[in-house]
C-alpha cells in the first residue's frame, strides 16, 4: 500500500514560528469516492499568509486547525479520477495542502482546475500565473490603477508577487522601483526582472536613510505603493508619496511575529490624500480569469521570468517556510515532492 | 473714513500655537475697483484646518503667508458692488479672511456666492450648509458609502462636521455613534443631534477602554469611520472594525502640534481589508451643489440643528481659535463681527 506523507500543524507558535510547531506523519492513501479526484502533488507552495493562519487570533481567514494537514496550494497530476471532467494524467492546480497526495472534490469552487503546461511550466501556476501573480495584478490594476509615466514601488521585489508586479507595471508604462534585501537580489531585480531601480533595505535600515534612497530612486515622487512588508519601509514610502497616491496593502510580514509594528506618521495619509486598501486576492475571484490570461501571456512572451527557490521533499517544508518568513528565499518558494 | 480691522499671521508657531502668533492691525477701507465687491463680514469661520496652514511645512495647502490677513471663510452683506451680479444688501458667503471687510472678485471660482437666508440662517453657511457640512457629506457618501443598517462612527461628534454627519447618516438608515469630550457634549449628541450613542473620550482615555466602550456602543462592529481626530481613538476604532470597513480621513487635530501620533497597529487595515481615504473637500467642488442641496433641505426640515459657539468681535478670534484646537468649542466655532 502506498503511504501518504503529511505535515500537520501540531501546536501554535508562541511568538516566532519554529520547526516544532509542525509534525510529519504518514497516513494510508485515501480511497477515491464517487465524484472525487486523487492528485499526486509535484510542487507545494509556501506563502507568507500561512504564518498568520497559524495563530488562533482574529484574522482575515479561519485559523489553520490544529492536528490537521497544513493548508496550501499545490500543483500535480491526477492519478485516479471518479469525476467526469478529470482523468489520470491531467495536470492540475488546487489546494492540496502539505502532503504528497490529496483527495479533492472538483465541485467545490476553487478546489481544483486543469492547467495547460504547453507554454507555462507547471510550477508557475503556484507563482507568477497563480495566486501571487493575481495578487500583484489586483493590487496594481484595481487599487493603484497607474497611469503611464507614474512611479510605483513594491517591497519584497524579487518575491513571487514582486516579480509579477514589475512585469505588469512595465507593461503599463510605469517607472517601477523595488525594495529587496541584499545586493544580489537588487542586481537581479534590475537586470533580470526589469525594475528601473532597486533599493537594498539592508543598506538603509531606518526610515531616514530609506526615505533618502527612495528620493533618489523616485525623483518624481511615488504614485503607487504595493505593500508586502510593513514597518519602517512603509513609513519611509509615505514620506515620499505624491498627492493622491494609492497604497495596496497586501502583506505585513514584519508584524506577524510578536508585537504589531506601528505606523509612525498616519497624518501623511491625510496630508497627501492617499487612498489605501487592504485586500486578500481570494476574495476577488471575479478578476482571476482576466489576471491569469495576462500573466500567462507575459510568461509566454518571455516578459515575466520569475525565479524560484525549490526545496526538496516534504520533510523540508517547515524549514523552507521559516526561511521564507526571514526572507531567505529568492523568488517563489516551492517544495518539490517528486 | 471707516477703518478695517484685520488679524495677520505675525509669526509661525513653535510647537503649540499661541496668541502672540497673531497681530491685530487697522487698515483703511479699500476702494472698490471695476468688477469688485466690498463685503462687510457678519461672521468669521474658525476651522481646525487653519492650524496646519500656520506651519511652513509640506501640507495639502499652501502655508498661510506671514504678515498677511489670516485666510478663512466668512458670511456677510455686500456694502458696495461694481460687479453686475451683486448689489448692496446681498447676503454672501466667501473667503474673506479674519477682517471686518473684504474686497472680493466674484470672477474667481469659489471666491463669493449669494445665499438665501429664507430657511437657513446666514451663519449656517459657514457650518452645516457650508464647508464642514460638505466635508461630512463627502466622507459619508463618497468614501464610507454606507448601507442602511450599517454602523458608522464619527469623532468630534458635536462639531460642525459631526452634526452634519449624524443627520446625513440617519437619513441613510445607519446606526450612528459619536465620540466627544465630556458628558454634556455626549448628552447633547444623543438628545439633540440624534446620535444613537455617544462615547465620552475623557472617560475612556486609552485605547483599551475606548475599544471596550466602542464594543458596547457598536454591538455589530463598525462599518464606517469618519476620522476627525487621530491618535488612540483611531487605534481603538480599528480594533472594532468589521471586514471591508471604510475610513474617511479628514482631520488629525491631535497631531498638528509637535510630534506625529503613530498608528499602533496598521496591520488591522489588512486583516480587516479596510479602505481608507484621506481627502480635502475643497478638491471636490463637483459635489458641493448636490451636498449643499441635501444639507439645506435637512436644516429646513428641522432634521439638522447645529449648535454654534460664537465669540464676539474680531479681537476675540485668536483666543477662540486656540480654544477650538483644544476642543473648548461646542459645535461650530464662529466669530461675530457685527
Amino acid at each position: 500500500m502506498t503511504v501518504n506523507q503529511q505535515i500537520l500543524l501540531d501546536n501554535r507558535p508562541q511568538g516566532e514560528a519554529v520547526e516544532s510547531n509542525f509534525k510529519l506523519v504518514q497516513s494510508p492513501l485515501p480511497t477515491v469516492g464517487e465524484g472525487q479526484v486523487l492528485v499526486r502533488h509535484h510542487y507545494l507552495s509556501l506563502d507568507p499568509y500561512m504564518r498568520g493562519r497559524m495563530n488562533d487570533s482574529k484574522s482575515y481567514a479561519q485559523p489553520q486547525p490544529l492536528g490537521e494537514v497544513m493548508q496550501g496550494g499545490t500543483v500535480g497530476e491526477v492519478v485516479e479520477s471518479r469525476h467526469p471532467k478529470f482523468k489520470a494524467g491531467d495536470k492540475v492546480v488546487g489546494m492540496g495542502g502539505w502532503q504528497e497526495y490529496s483527495l479533492l472534490d472538483p465541485s467545490v469552487p476553487g478546489a481544483l482546475r486543469k492547467v495547460d503546461t504547453t507554454h507555462v511550466p507547471l510550477s508557475y501556476y503556484l507563482g507568477a500565473v497563480g495566486m501571487p501573480g493575481v495578487t500583484a495584478w489586483y493590487g496594481l490594476v484595481k487599487i493603484i490603477n497607474p497611469k503611464a509615466g507614474e512611479t510605483v514601488v513594491v517591497s519584497a521585489a524579487t518575491g513571487a508577487v514582486g516579480s509579477a508586479f514589475v512585469a505588469l507595471a512595465k507593461a503599463r508604462g510605469c517607472r517601477v522601483v523595488g525594495i529587496a534585501g541584499g545586493a544580489e537580489k537588487c542586481r537581479y531585480a534590475v537586470h533580470e526582472l526589469g525594475f528601473d531601480a532597486c533599493i537594498d533595505y539592508r543598506e538603509h535600515p531606518d526610515t531616514k536613510t530609506m526615505a533618502k534612497a527612495l528620493k533618489d530612486a523616485c525623483p518624481n515622487g511615488i504614485d503607487g505603493y504595493f505593500e508586502n512588508v510593513g514597518g519602517y519601509i512603509f513609513d519611509a514610502v509615505l514620506l515620499r508619496t505624491n498627492a493622491f497616491a494609492r497604497v495596496a496593502l497586501c502583506g505585513m510580514i514584519a508584524g506577524y511575529d510578536g508585537q504589531p509594528l506601528p505606523l509612525a506618521n498616519p497624518a501623511l495619509l491625510l496630508v497627501n490624500r492617499i487612498k489605501l486598501e487592504g485586500f486578500i486576492v481570494s476574495e476577488h475571484m471575479e478578476v482571476w480569469g482576466e489576471a491569469l490570461t495576462e500573466l500567462g501571456g507575459l510568461v509566454a512572451a518571455g516578459k515575466l521570468k520569475p525565479r524560484e527557490t525549490i526545496s526538496q521533499g516534504l520533510a523540508s517544508a517547515p524549514g523552507a517556510f521559516l526561511g521564507l518568513l526571514k526572507g531567505k528565499n529568492f523568488g517563489k518558494q516551492l517544495v518539490k515532492l517528486i
